[in-house]
């Protein structure tokens, strides 16, 4: 973790602080407390639901709206067959031990990590052996009572449960969305025309049954994945849109640096980074460079992102080449918020051979190529004594059967099964034959950027956390900011309030997310409204019922300038949008 | 269900048509169809999801933007203990039956329905034995094998599960999103700055584990709720926004005409259903009468729509008085899209019986207000000798309890036990003692309007779906329409198809949903945006080159206007706000 990245505010702990705020003000919080609470889960509060819906609804402006990507929904329950055939039921693992005392459970990873300092990176190499050998070696024992621990074995982090009324039909509850998007693949590649590239989007609930889950967002047991599938022709690897990101800069901790323990940014821009190989695909640097576009909008400068290739043995089981995308917080040091992986044909090719439907896109050749191929040409004069009324059914198998294993085996065996027919030499001829093929199928390459919306959530909370005057003001970016515009009569008397609703409605019709308060002196609602992040302050006092003007206050500078009325909503979607700076909305 | 209502575009089965063109264009299909598909579960498309987006969108504007409401979003998998309390774990069950034979299980009232032709709202009045019996008496066997059936068994219909590595720590799939805002009352009260009346929602995912699913998007494992609680204080229970919708008609099929089986529908503006206590509670009949603008902006006109008060029977567990919101559909006729319940303060009673947290609000009286009030005065002198070091504590337990209870216990049994303590008359005086009142704790009532994400939506497709010229045109309501615009090139040379690229970027900038197309002739790219339901269609021909102008295309009548290509920003915006018509786009 690296020292010299210091935060512009610092306070005591701010990952406490912002919790603290977070749980006052209704952000969020630890889910059932009633019920004692239950680890991983939370409950997003009003203002909380805003700010997640504002920055998942930021990601499908940068993707769906901008790069024409499609959104999709589908279950989180899932068939256990999609997750025994993508690899999940076998890798999604994590080791465990249980006390012999007490019996409780424990992340054997976690342990080595707080009681051996053996880092995530070095015990996710480890085989359960090595992780026994490790706890014993430390002398590690039972954090809760001291007894020692039963041989380590392997928890499987899926939420299982079962589907319909008969006891064999597993389901599991997904822990990615990825999946519910390639087992559609074909649907969703004639959605898109049958032509590639083309993206698919889904931003929706995942589960991971967390051994035991901790640090509060950044790593729930449900939580919400944003999973960005995008398909392509491995011969026609270009990035159309790349021309707008190229110049952006992409800051990376490589592979052979983190192989010798150091974290040194290097700074690449995307088109370096491609000619440099450092990124293998163009579609995933163009991701990368989105990325970041979306943690900027989030609230986050640049110099508080970087980029971490992944070692070998970090990368997910389908993934050839990943990158992580990190955020530095102030407890936590540099955190993951998005993976960009290039999965290239693992999960379309795991399904089809799972599931035996063809995946396969085709391509049509410029010109029809022809070409000289093997095939086996049944005998049927000779099949027909010994196959009788099946010699039809037999020979079409054969027909279809591949020339060279028929050839070997004839060779080896002397004779061919095919569904339980045995067939001899005389019975079939390989021969040589021109065919004119129009194409060719092939399965399409895909790059995944994935983001984690709690994590993105509870960065732009730290990042928009700061202290002014002894007082919270939660700086929510211009683009994601949960509350925009408050909206107060100086008095609850003399027709003021009745002024102030009549703004508030108009702002309300115009399309702004608004909130009224009267309660209490204007000191003390700015107050309440710095700390809830409420951007602009619209205040309706004496001078208002006579001008048909209103005051509005930044919520960062504190400075208010003096609007008319009906000029009101233009302004403050050009506001809204960026187009002009506080300073123009008034005098 | 009654015959005479006819929809105007008949179609041979409407629901299967619109199934078809669902699948075909990619609104939804069945999920996992390459593996034999899982019976329950849908997946949405990219035309799909950004419909069902954009209802969900239409019910936050109406519920959240316009009556103030909080939104929350909370987790699917609960712990157990949340619906032990809610009553869900004893009666969230169906009656099943199991093949003697084949060993497949079936819904018995579903089997009672289909060849008994005892109704649902019959079959659910009847007990196990009930069900039983009527199965022998109309020789009911198993419909795959002709079997007999083991003796009915309730089964329940949520998803278990277990939370973390502890067998014992069971979860369930969240049968409805309620439970959620209730368990987090006393958190959202205090977002609501501890004032009655305030309302939250939760749109998000729920489960309901069905013995066997069927009708398309009508029944699915996996669904969207949208579950509203509406917390009031039952002295005060008048709702500020009835003069919104005091003259709205409500459509009822009252409980009294049900019960003689006739369904005739009964006109009541909301003021009337109020006077005449057909609708019991106003903030009730205020969500009744929105829920029925929601259904009208999604396309279903009123005479379309009603609401059948519920039978006693009928009612889930928690309500006093439920509504149905039903909308007619082609084959399935008066089917459910909201529920209306007045739940009282059933929900928050039992979670503080069940983990003893006071969900209760205090009100403050406008006088304090001395009462007399039993108590119970433990004496000291005399306890002391007995209770020797606990005295203090028994005494304190003493003084908590409630007189009433003490004094009847002692005159009945002679003692009185607390906490295994006993004590007799002469460790007590109860005696009656002058206090003074500053308000009273008491739980809110609270009503609740629930829909169903995926019917609105099927309704939404049902209801857009029609013929024109032997074409499928889908004429959603503008206000929900998934593709706003669709930009189209007369040719893709000629500079046509820059030309046209420039508008959608233009559009997209704008903030419209936008499709490009330039494959195919201008009539059949037409024809696949009316299948779609593309409100808009713009051509840039040569004319536009020259002068800057387009044609725009109306949907639903194929009429044609030409219009300034600058100025399309805006008057697009106004007519999908409904403030202009087609014919003002252009001439």
């Amino acid at each position: 973790m690296s020292d010299e990245v210091k935060c512009d505010k610092p306070v005591c702990d701010k990952f406490v602080a912002v919790n603290e705020l977070a749980r006052r003000r209704g952000f969020y919080w630890n889910s059932y407390e009633i019920y004692g609470g239950a680890g991983g889960f939370v409950t997003y509060g009003p203002l909380g639901t805003r700010l997640k819906q504002n920055i998942e609804n930021k990601l499908r402006e940068l993707f769906v709206k901008q790069t024409g990507v499609m959104e999709m929904e589908s279950s989180v329950i899932t068939p256990g067959k999609v997750f025994e055939a993508s690899g999940h039921v076998d890798h999604f693992k994590e080791p465990m031990v249980e006390c012999v005392k007490c019996n409780k459970r424990f992340r054997a990873d976690h342990l080595l990590e707080e009681y051996a300092n053996i880092s995530s990176v070095q015990a996710e190499k480890m085989t359960l052996d090595e992780v026994q050998a490790a706890l014993e070696t430390n002398n590690i024992t039972c954090p809760d009572c001291g007894g020692g621990f039963r041989p380590p074995q392997q928890f499987l982090t899926m939420f299982e449960t079962t589907i319909g009324p008969y006891s064999g039909a597993t389901g599991y509850g997904r822990p990615e969305a990825a999946q519910g998007i390639f087992v559609e693949f074909n649907r969703l590649y004639s959605a898109a025309r049958e032509k590639l590239p083309f993206g698919v989007i889904q931003i929706g609930r995942a589960l991971r049954n967390e051994i035991s889950p901790r640090q509060g967002l950044l790593r729930l047991r449900e939580f919400t994945i944003c999973d960005l599938e995008f398909f392509f022709d491995p011969e026609e690897p270009c990035c159309h849109l790349l021309k707008e990101v190229e110049h952006e800069t992409l800051p990376i901790v490589l592979c052979e640096k983190r192989e010798r323990c150091c974290e040194d940014i290097t700074i690449f821009t995307v088109r370096e980074a491609l000619d440099k190989k450092i990124v293998r695909s163009e579609w995933q640097a163009f991701f990368m460079a989105m990325a970041k576009r979306l943690l900027t909008e989030i609230g986050v400068p640049a110099e508080k992102q970087r980029f971490i290739e992944k070692l070998p043995w970090e990368k997910a089981h389908y993934a050839t080449q990943s990158f992580d995308q990190e955020v530095y917080l102030e407890r936590y040091g540099w955190t993951e918020v998005s993976g960009h992986a290039f999965r290239t044909d693992f999960d379309l090719g795991c399904h089809m051979k799972a599931c035996g439907a063809d995946m396969r896109v085709f391509k049509e050749y410029p010109n029809p190529v022809e070409t000289e191929r093997l095939v086996v040409k049944p005998n049927l004069a000779k099949l027909g004594p010994v196959f009788k009324k099946e010699t039809g059914k037999v020979g079409e198998l054969l027909s279809k059967a591949d020339p060279e294993v028929v050839e070997v085996a004839l060779k080896k065996d002397g004779f061919y099964v095919v569904e339980g027919y045995k067939v001899f030499s005389e019975h079939v001829q390989i021969v040589s034959q021109k065919v004119v093929e129009r194409g060719k199928r092939f399965i399409p390459y895909v790059v995944e950027p994935s983001f984690g919306s709690d994590r993105l959530f509870y960065v732009a909370l730290e990042y928009a956390y700061g202290i002014k005057d002894d007082r919270v003001v939660m700086s929510f970016s211009r683009s994601i900011v949960p509350v925009q515009v408050g909206v107060y009569p100086l008095m609850s008397k003399d027709g003021l309030a009745e002024k102030a609703q009549e703004v508030q409605r108009q702002l309300v019709q115009a399309g702004f997310m608004v909130e009224y308060d009267e309660a209490g002196s204007i000191g003390r609602r700015y107050a309440r409204a710095d700390e809830a992040g409420i951007q602009l302050g619209i205040t309706i006092d004496y001078e208002s019922l006579k001008e048909d003007t209103v005051t509005i206050r930044d919520r960062d500078s504190w400075c208010q300038v003096r609007s008319q009325i009906k000029t009101l909503p233009e302004l403050l979607q050009k506001y809204f949008q960026r187009k002009i700076n506080f300073e123009d909305l008034g005098t």
